[in-house]
């Protein structure tokens, strides 16, 4: 059961689809404290209790022991001292002595969570504007609670079946030329590709809804092209409007005036990709409305896929911050300065961007009333992402359209998925992509992934196969890198052979991919879980953090360190290891319960399924609409027969449904020997290991 | 066997203590490449060979697969796409398919590592200026290669025994009340301590060898209380020496030209702590004769240990840097600028510090020619380390000193210890802690140590008391953070006693300890060994980085991870855990050889004893000269009666000597049951498991 408390006076996030009552008694499980504004929930925790959720940010699946904070930040460096990414996903689950339970704190402003940080064994969840909804979850497992939030948060974003085909993409692709050479590569040598994405540099200027048209002189044309190739263009959009007169977006905002301003009234102005910006109020329903139609310049030339950028919104620099820092260096300049002066100096230039007093500069209208920014910073990019839904919605409502986003809210789910944003090319950054897999899909946000091979800093070929070995898995699987990095293209190293191999499991394995996705959204369910979710009574799998369930099948466990061949594994259950090398080269292997070492040479990388289930692979296919889902040859481990079911539907329209979608497998064990049966499906049983 | 190989006109950088002939003939191994100044040395790589060395740096114990830069840095956030540390130790031991070989570069300047990381199979290690000597080693195995190289470059730095105590520190102790209230803390609690190192704050205005009169108005009378209490106080000394009329070190610096010039022949004036300040030519013996005297100042008052920072040489800027800054900040300010310019006006300003350009303007005398610093850059550090050992041995030539260094250089492991630098309160550093011990090792460092519970960023109760975990081995043992990090000291944390009970075992342990590292001081052997030195034909051992050899006797394996409560380990040969909660409170369990699960609770440390081996335990002790080295509990898993043997001197004096110190311990056994005697020593033989 869900219950609602609302503190001060909440402001409507649009996080959950249906209005509870507000409960009057006091709000259960924590000690409820206010310091000025400030508003506290503190809860003592068991000395080995869990802590999961917060979605998207740093650190472990069980969040214990640091002080996060739901700040959204445009922050490249995510080192395990952060306390905020791009994001902000409130919801906590306490799982430990005192049972299960938890709590989603609806307040798109600041809000600090220490838990288990300041004292160890104390949570403290701050809000600092204390106007908010706590939605208190009841339950008696993580599985449960977990599925009731998403119900009260509605049906996760599904993205077109062509979205978990394998995406390239770099800022630094300035040309028709350079898409069509990187195409090339990749079909000549039969990597598998399904996207192209095009970071800023495609755009006239850095300016929203345009395209240079030197380098770009037929956009449309260069779209036909690569979709008769079976690969679909993916162009970034910016949350800041370059301030140009003449420039039609820029006018059109400022005549109807759909950009957020200033106390007086005045535009604000803020710096970003294209210089001085002016900024969307989003939280608006009709500038949401015309900047949603904007998107029809991009899709009108064939465009069926974006990302949302910079929508914390970042800010490069103020003219205030900026005159700020000028003022300082023209005082100091004359004086023989002190090393504290020098530092202050620096800090000057140093924390120009994303000040936070430049978030109080701002207003939002809500309600015909101003609200400034910082009360409701958290909800910029998720309603950016709303406003790019709803057009393509309004274009044509009855396809599907790619979109992920940087910054988001809960709530954002429903509209789009999200990238994990600017990571480096660390193995500690493979780790962290894992991890931060099941937190997301607690919040909603299936459609997911992060920077294969790191954005920022230089990749090396082992840390690229590594980290594609995880993608494999994960439903956004997108090779993005940062301008000034080594080209990180798969053909760039000489160990591309073994790339392409890890690739062709991605297709091949995409029936399945698709169809626990796709389930997880038509489910209310999620597609990656700690195994603290599926093993709660085992608290060696409860710690294991390496480690995720995938579908109600199988679980992953990928290399995460260099020089490595080979890593431990804790197998909650027997599992079958698969151990890949490709969609046609793999090896089978019974395991039991237990701790296990398992070999990993570095073209080589695992899948365990769990006894008693079935994982379909289909053959190889180098994009997606070439993957044959009726053709599927069976893995698994099995001791007596067993249903199973795959989902599949047209991978297009918008009208998608469980029960038309859902198809039985029936694998049937006679005399040691199976057989199965799947109504329109060829399936092949030679690789069921039975025992 | 080393052979000589001279490229160009090598600088003496007295890394090496004995003169090889230079060889005639062609480097083996090797593809010498010239490409104008630059010096390139190739070689190919078996697909799964390991490359060692490298002593402080980022990443693994097998450096394989990164691009590694022999460049001295002041650099804090020690992330894994860095390629420099503190130190330059240019030591390679590759070992693979083609047997074990070594080089080590000895060039003071700036040299490039590309091991694997350009090419997946090539190493290439370029130097930059061209002017080196290569030492190639060849040998029959990485332990026999790297004694011999150990043996070149000279005996290893011998601390006092006191510096093995636990040493509490912190950038922020402002006062002798400071101290003297963390000192009571400790021993109100029974927390063991032997010093108090004090950072930046007790100097007079951040002078060298001075203090704030105010703050510390008995300086000699405080450190005579302390060390009453066994207590040494351990200052910090930087290299720059502030500009400043009437401060007697500028002063006679300037009238006596020990401070490095400009091309013009004026003094070069970089800010640090103090502000504009002068750099000695360390390089020059003269003036580290003159620098090496004034340690004397607080050697008069009672001061028996130092820390050298700030040697690499950090500078915050310069005047030239400053006011190029500032130029341009003055130049954009009327315009309204673009994106780029905007970049450009924060990395003027970001970039400041530490300056590429900044270390090209001043020189080096170095045989009556002036040499620009960024050829012998990586040199300064370690010759101010000189300076200060050589002012010690002035001194009193009988006594040891307690010196560690920021900055090094191999050569610099004759005179001092070195901690591992401005890390982070990250669990990623503690695991990087492990790592860099045995490849300091290799390059001589055997005094050294990182900063306890992380020096920059917050930490935690249990980061904390894991991070002690490891230190208790690390000779080292110092809890140091920054300033405006929370309160770090173990007592200002709920779970104290756990770390109090931590720190028994490490005084418990100090016999073995010192023995352990006095017997690799005086036989060229190393503390701490990857498990590739022991076990080089078990591949698993090889490729395991997160377990560490201990002397010759014991393995260590620290849990690294938050909220983790166990870990994989990884057994070469039949060991008996020892499960620490304290120096009396431990489990004993043999275990066979390969892999394994290790419960370890948050309170909990394993140490591993080789099957056949014992290590010796004594009883509790708060410092290190109230530890009884003759009363000993041998621990360990015995299958028949053995040879053993522990070392000892009185803890201060500089003739030390391995057969007058070794004693000889012999386990015998009988009938099942264990007897053991030694020279003076009474042993007790309860916890030997026997089978």
């Amino acid at each position: 059961m869900i219950y609602r408390y609302d503190f001060g006076h909440p402001i409507d996030t649009s996080a959950v689809i249906r209005q509870l009552p507000a409960e009057q008694g006091e709000l259960p499980r924590f000690a409820v404290r206010r310091e000025g504004e400030k508003l506290s929930f503190s809860c003592e925790l068991g000395k080995d209790d869990f802590i999961f959720g917060l979605g998207e940010t740093v650190r472990g699946i069980n969040k214990r022991g640091h002080l996060y904070r739901a700040w959204n930040s445009d922050d490249f460096s995510h080192t395990e001292d952060k306390n905020s990414l791009y994001a902000s996903h409130n919801l906590l689950l306490f799982s430990g002595e005192g049972g299960v339970f938890g709590a989603y704190f609806d307040d798109p402003g600041e809000v600090l969570f220490d838990l288990g940080y300041t004292e160890m064994n104390r949570a403290v969840i701050t809000s600092v504007n204390g106007d908010l909804s706590v939605y208190l979850i009841e339950g008696d497992s993580l599985v449960e609670m977990c599925r009731e939030f998403r119900g009260l948060t509605g049906r996760s974003y599904a993205p077109p079946k062509w979205g978990l085909g394998y995406i390239q993409s770099r800022w630094g692709y300035a040309s028709e030329d350079d898409i069509r050479a990187i195409v090339r590569e990749h079909r000549e040598r039969h990597i598998p590709l399904d996207g192209m994405s095009m970071d800023i540099d495609y755009m006239d200027d850095f300016k929203d809804f345009t395209w240079n048209r030197d380098a770009f002189p037929d956009l449309p044309g260069l779209a036909a092209d690569l979709k008769a190739d079976h690969i679909r263009l993916v162009p970034i959009i910016d949350a800041g409007v370059k301030q140009q007169k003449g420039y039609d977006v820029c006018d059109e905002g400022v005549e109807n005036d759909f950009f957020v301003k200033k106390a007086d009234g005045s535009l604000f102005v803020g710096a970003v990709w294209p210089g001085r910006s002016y900024f969307p109020d989003f939280l608006r329903a009709d500038a949401r409305l015309w900047f949603g139609r904007q998107y029809r310049k991009l899709l009108d030339a064939g465009i069926e896929g974006y990302w949302n950028d910079m929508n914390e919104p970042a800010l490069f620099y103020t003219p205030e911050t900026l005159e700020a820092a000028y003022a300082k260096a023209e005082a100091l300049r004359e004086k023989n300065i002190g090393i504290h002066e020098f530092f202050a100096l620096k800090d000057a230039f140093g924390t120009i961007a994303n000040n936070p007093e430049d978030y109080r500069r701002f207003y939002h209208e809500i309600d015909g009333k101003m609200v400034r920014h910082d009360k409701v910073h958290n909800l910029y990019g998720a309603m950016m992402t709303r406003a790019a839904a709803e057009g393509f919605a309004e274009y044509d409502p009855e396809k599907r359209f790619l979109l992920f986003s940087r910054a988001s809210y809960i709530g954002a789910h429903r509209y789009g998925g999200v990238w994990q944003g600017d990571n480096n090319s660390w193995w500690g950054h493979l780790l962290m992509n894992l991890k931060m897999m099941p937190s997301l899909n607690m919040c909603g946000f299936l459609y997911c992934g992060a920077d294969l091979g790191g954005f920022g800093c230089h990749t090396t070929g082992d840390l690229l196969l590594r980290w594609l070995q995880l993608g494999v898995f994960t439903p956004l699987m997108r090779n993005h890198a940062a301008q000034g990095t080594r080209d990180q293209e798969a053909y760039r190293f000489e160990n591309w052979p073994e790339m392409r191999r890890v690739l062709t499991v991605r297709y091949a394995l995409l029936p399945y991919l698709y169809s626990t996705l796709m389930k997880a959204v038509l489910t209310d369910g999620m597609m990656f879980r700690p195994l603290a979710f599926d093993y709660p009574a085992d608290d060696t799998a409860c710690r294991t953090e390496d480690q995720v369930m995938l579908g109600d099948e199988a679980m992953i466990a990928p290399v995460y360190e260099q020089n490595a061949r080979g890593r431990h594994v804790y197998l909650p259950e027997d599992m079958l290891l698969v151990r890949f090398r490709s969609a046609s080269d793999y090896d089978l292997v019974p395991m039991t319960k237990g701790h296990h070492w398992v070999e990993l040479g570095l073209h080589e990388f695992p899948l365990f399924i769990r006894r008693g289930h079935v994982v379909p692979l289909a053959k190889e296919a180098e994009w997606v609409e070439a993957v044959d889902s009726a053709d599927l040859n069976l893995l698994g481990w099995l001791d007596g027969s067993i249903e199973a079911s795959l989902y599949d539907d047209d991978g297009v329209s918008t009208a998608i449904d469980l029960d038309a979608g859902l198809k039985a497998i029936t694998v049937t064990l006679r005399d040691g020997k199976a057989t199965a049966s799947g109504e329109g499906l060829t399936l092949h049983t030679n690789d069921l290991v039975i025992s």
